[in-house]
Parts: structure tokens; C-alpha cells; sequence
């Protein structure tokens, strides 16, 4: 990730980022959840929390909870995540950059949802404090469009990107046959 | 609200509820957010959140996000917020309740976005906890279809649902001649 001075940094995991969209990832059909950071104490919490919601009690006691918490996998690197998903799926992901500055020759998230609907595997990747490093963007074999609402003010957190997201992209609301008219 | 048990309670207010509704309210063009809570201390440490971010020094660091947590307005009732809103626009809004459950006669989204796309001002509820309770839903003047995503399992985060139904009410992506043949 960037901080605030776009220098690159490891921003720590918070809590509520792995409920939220690892819920609305088991929502929305999405089959694994990469929670990704070089830092070893921050793997070692995720860890912890996944296997609380999974294999300890509280997977126990809220067995819908156990179902969105059990596609989390804490990967050090990218690199590692990749190599996982080949081996699982028989072919690496296309791995798609998400960013909230809009600038020319991005994928509309129209563009990405036909391309998916053509098969996979696909790795949709989303980053916490000031951004996705540009080094890293650049390394990705595509980066999408910003998710914008209405007007100019875009700071949606990444808890509420990923749902969005999730939805334009899978949402069977979000079909064209749906939206179109009757 | 209620609980697990379908018992009436009053549940707690969430930090991150109210940064995330908040800045997702503020990029979809939401005048207000309001946190209604009967709960004196509730109330108390809400404002509390609010004030550091508007008036305090979270507001002085970060204008962006003080810009958001504008928008949020504590209430002890709905009724006190429905009188704001009336005092406000000069009528009241119409109040739509949202649910998880799916059932006949529910308020689609679509026809909701092209309601309020004739005039308001109209009030969407969400719930934390196990849902709003059934005497108060009854009370309003819609119910709400809920947020499905892709298959059975729907257990979107109260901060996932609001992200994703400004979406779709709001946002200038699902409008028809977007998502329509170029």
C-alpha cells in the first residue's frame, strides 16, 4: 500500500474488513478471500480471527458466520495467492487492480463482468490505507475503473467498495435483463 | 431491533457503522444519516464520534472524512427524525423499512429508485442486530425487497447492505442507459 505521502507501506488488518467481505464474498459466490500482508504478527492475528469464526467457537455458535469466515486464506505475498489459486484452479488468476482515482484506459466494471462471466480464475484486488502501491498496479494485468456514486465525493472505506463491487460484477441484480425494461 | 430469539431490544451503535454509512451516504449524494438509539449513553458516545470528526480534531487532520460524518445526525426516536426531516423540507419523508427475509409484496428496488427519482424526501431504515422488529417494520409506509446476491446464502454486514442499496438506488452506474447496449 501508499500512506497518506504515497510512500509504500504495510497497513495493518482490521477485524471488521475480514467479516465484511468475507460476508458479502460468500454472498456473492466468491470462492476464496486472500487476506494478504508481508507482516508476520498481522498473519498471525488473521489467523487467529478465522479460526475462531471457523474451527474454535465462535463457528460454533454461528454456523453462517463459519460459512463466509471459511473462504479466508492469509497469504504473505500476491505471489503466494497466485501460485495457490493455479494450483487449486489449473490456471493462474487474471489478477485486476482496484484504485479510486479515475484515469484513462481503465476496465469498466461492465467490461470486467462480461470477461468473468467467460471463465476464470479471477483475482480482484482491493487495498486499505491510501491505496495500492503504483509499482504494484503496474504489475497487474488490468486496473479497473473507480467505483463512483453520485457527484464528485468518492471515499467509499474498502469494506464498502468490495460490496459494491461484488455486486456490480456477480448481481444477478444487476443484469442487464434485469435493469432493462419489463 | 430484535435479537436471535425474534425478543425486541435496543442494540448497540458500532463505530465503523458510522464512518462506513456515513462516507457511502456522502459519495451517493445523501442529505442525512441519522443513528437512532433510545439509549441515553448510546446517544452520548455517538455524538462523541461525530463531534471529534466535525468539530474536533479528527475533522482538522482529515476534512475529507469530516465532510461525511456531516451528514450523521443522533436521534432517540424515529419519530424525532421524521420531524427534523418534515421541519427540514417542509413534509415527511417517505419511510422505507429494509429486511433481510424475502417476501411477497415487497418494494422492489428498482421501483424504488424510480419513486425517488420523482421527489422526497424519503427515509430508508437499516437494522443491525437480527433486523428491525416486525410492530415497527409494520408501521412504515414501504418494506423494502432484500439485497440477494448470488445463490441462498444473504448475511451482508448492516455497513455491506447500505453500500450496496445506495448503489442501486442512487448511483449513477445502474441507470438503465448505462448498463443497457451501448
Amino acid at each position: 500500500m501508499v500512506d497518506k505521502n504515497g510512500d509504500e507501506i504495510a497497513s495493518a488488518v482490521t477485524n471488521l474488513d475480514l467479516h465484511d467481505i468475507a460476508r458479502a464474498g460468500r454472498t456473492y459466490g466468491v470462492r476464496r478471500f486472500y487476506v494478504i500482508t508481508p507482516l508476520e504478527d498481522q498473519q498471525i492475528m488473521a489467523l487467529r480471527i478465522v479460526d475462531h469464526w471457523t474451527t474454535g467457537p465462535g463457528g460454533n455458535r454461528n454456523p453462517i458466520r463459519r460459512e463466509a469466515m471459511g473462504i479466508i486464506r492469509v497469504a504473505p505475498t500476491l505471489t503466494e495467492a497466485v501460485e495457490e489459486i493455479r494450483s487449486r484452479c489449473g490456471s493462474p488468476p487474471a489478477t485486476v487492480a482496484t484504485c479510486a482515482r479515475a484515469e484513462p484506459g481503465r476496465l469498466t466494471h461492465r467490461d470486467l463482468r462480461r470477461r468473468m462471466a467467460d471463465g476464470g480464475p479471477w483475482l480482484l484486488i482491493l487495498g486499505t490505507a491510501w491505496g495500492l502501491a503504483p509499482r504494484f498496479m503496474a504489475a497487474m494485468d488490468h486496473v479497473l475503473e473507480p467505483v463512483t456514486g453520485y457527484g464528485d465525493y468518492n471515499h467509499l472505506s474498502v469494506r464498502s467498495a468490495a460490496a459494491i463491487l461484488l455486486d456490480r460484477l456477480l448481481g444477478t441484480y444487476n443484469q442487464p435483463n434485469h435493469l432493462g425494461e419489463d
